[in-house]
């Protein structure tokens, strides 16, 4: 992949749940055709299969346990999610928190299944740790801007700053989105000027009327 | 339904992912079909809408997060479930243990979607405490036997014979599981003679060379 | 002990910690020797042991894990408060969630080690779930009255009286306290007349100027 | 403090616990005094403030949430350990796991109230994670040796070379102990001859018959 990478999480909403998840998936890649975009969603896991097989994006996991296939009642494995088509998964949500030890063995996982992992962080110094286990993405989510509505553009931009330097420092390798406060192309491009390399959403998209004219204003300043 | 409940857990196993989920639920059918007896099956989230779908089995979820539609990434709602197919679902089974005020929130948000709920616990005492929630049954998981291998049969059965009395003076209306040391029609057989109505397994069924036999065998005494 | 049981959780509070804490122990002796009302304080494990050295008041541990003396690192077991002389301890409070098998072993622990339990609650299902464990006390704390400073007389009071239902209805040698929503004396009066049989309440003590004319107002309608 | 560094964690064992403490903690002394190492104790909660005041030595809480003052019931703040006397903190122990937002957070909270922080890890990558955050030491506690009675010199000692060498790169002033593996003189012989500046252990101190001769033999060869 290149230019930027745009994820759009499903969460659980019903906006975003069964064949609403279609309509989502199916403006993620009308959009992503027009503009060239590189458009994700994050679905249900009880959507991901016929995501995957019938839309052309790349599809990802919300989350992921660190284990291997086994005894494990009601967790999601790397092998289950890559099975039904996945591309990639996010880890360490703002809303499914996990133990540094549980976000590495997430992290060898994705990489046993060939996932692109996306780590999820909340300031400067957890963003620096995460870039320390080496995924292809961490997502910083500043607490100040999640759900919100404060745009990244109104806020105290330095923590998103912060973090692209020590993720540089740390281990340059890895690549940064901006995980909260964006809903417009302006976000984007600011979210873009502050050295991230794409961004991560959910509400903005998932609840818009127009979902394909919500993507299409985010891309329109690329 | 009539009859004992066979439900299937296919875990996280490699042998019940994907098209082997498909296999266990085929033999599920097939051995229900034969016998007249009752056999649920409750695979990964990514796989309950096609064996829902392709297979007239009555399907369980492993797991539901006890929340409504909204931001709760990672989670799995019972309205995400329903809407894939499922019939009911396990609730805080011994590997996905849930508060006690999660627990209830699950319970709810499986009746508000029509879900058959099925709470898992672990002794004398706490499957009392599942049985004042009122779902329509508790399966009860003696930490012995819980993957041992060791048989109910050859187990003390007091721990059995003491949770359903409990079960009958708290609310009963409230059915029990025997939800460990099961593997064969004996075991059925001796788990139903101590007074539950039906059994919850795993490996004995999931892990057989012969799905099928398996199960022939564990409806053979009925 | 007989005649209603008031418990001040001083949980992490500044006010209630260190010093402070047994400032709040003093009124606490102070008012039950004044008035004869039983006032139990629960307060931080680093200053349990000092309390109950030097006040002759009930000390209640804040919480305890239900695990035997081991490899528990950052665990607090039975044994451990009830070495520095606490009298009971609350289990499973709103900002302590244990699971369902937790709660039990918990109970389990505090039984062993001669340790009156007070088990906290949400809502009706939950209370008689926790009264089927048999608990001395369950404490009901509806989240609508939780640090909202409503009192339990402005808000719905079925919440309560169908809680004490349940708990009769379950196992009537378990007694309730009313959780949340206690800040005067009015609403001790109200906690009771609704049958609960004290009270669990926390800022209204610690964090008043005088802790002494606090309490004092609470037993003055007793 | 110069020198290496012992930190014997006394868990929730019987024979750490209450008196029991006090006279690990006198050990500590008394070897420390005749060797001129620097020994510290992390004792259960309730025990803290007891032998921060009696006892000469650097005493650690067993792990602290990562929250400030306030209504935080049964948790333990840095606030909290820091009026009670303690020196200092383990963080993330193996047998009490955070978030890393958590670890963060507690992090911050020890720093806030002057306490020297240890980030206990499990491997390579979760090593350069903690060290990334910052604090005075991780400790490496390889799962394969935490509780085996396996000598870290009988070991792969790779595990700790190659954490020292992940720490160096990402932050060469967080300084490195070896948390699981120790019994003996020797043991902390190779731990700091592989490049570590400390060792964390426990029952290989706390339930030796004679506490000061295990720890004599431990400073040995120093």
């Amino acid at each position: 992949m290149t230019g930027p990478l745009i994820i759009v999480n499903l969460k659980a909403y019903a906006e975003g749940t069964g064949e609403q998840a279609t309509r989502i998936a199916a403006a993620a890649r009308e959009v992503a055709e027009e503009s060239g975009a590189v458009i994700g969603v994050a679905p249900a896991y009880t959507d991901l299969g016929i995501i995957a097989r019938d839309y052309d994006v790349p599809v990802y996991a919300q989350h992921i346990d660190g284990v291997t296939p086994g005894a494990h009642t009601g967790h999601v494995t790397a092998e289950q999610v890559r099975a039904a088509g996945a591309f990639g998964t996010l880890i360490n949500h703002s809303e499914r928190r996990l133990t540094l030890a549980e976000i590495e063995a997430s992290l060898t996982a994705a990489r046993r299944c060939g996932l692109q992992a996306v780590i999820c962080t909340n300031n400067v110094a957890t963003t620096a740790a995460a870039a320390a286990l080496g995924p292809e993405y961490v997502a910083i989510e500043p607490p100040e801007l999640i759900g919100t509505g404060v745009s990244v553009s109104k806020a105290d931009p330095g923590i998103i700053e912060r973090s692209v330097e020590a993720v540089r420092r740390v281990n340059p390798a890895v690549k940064v989105l901006t995980g909260a406060g964006i809903s417009t192309g302006e976000c984007v491009k600011i979210a873009l000027g502050l050295g991230t390399d794409g961004v991560l959403l959910a509400s903005g998209v998932v609840k818009a009327q127009d979902p394909a004219a919500a993507l299409r204003d985010l891309v329109s300043l690329l």
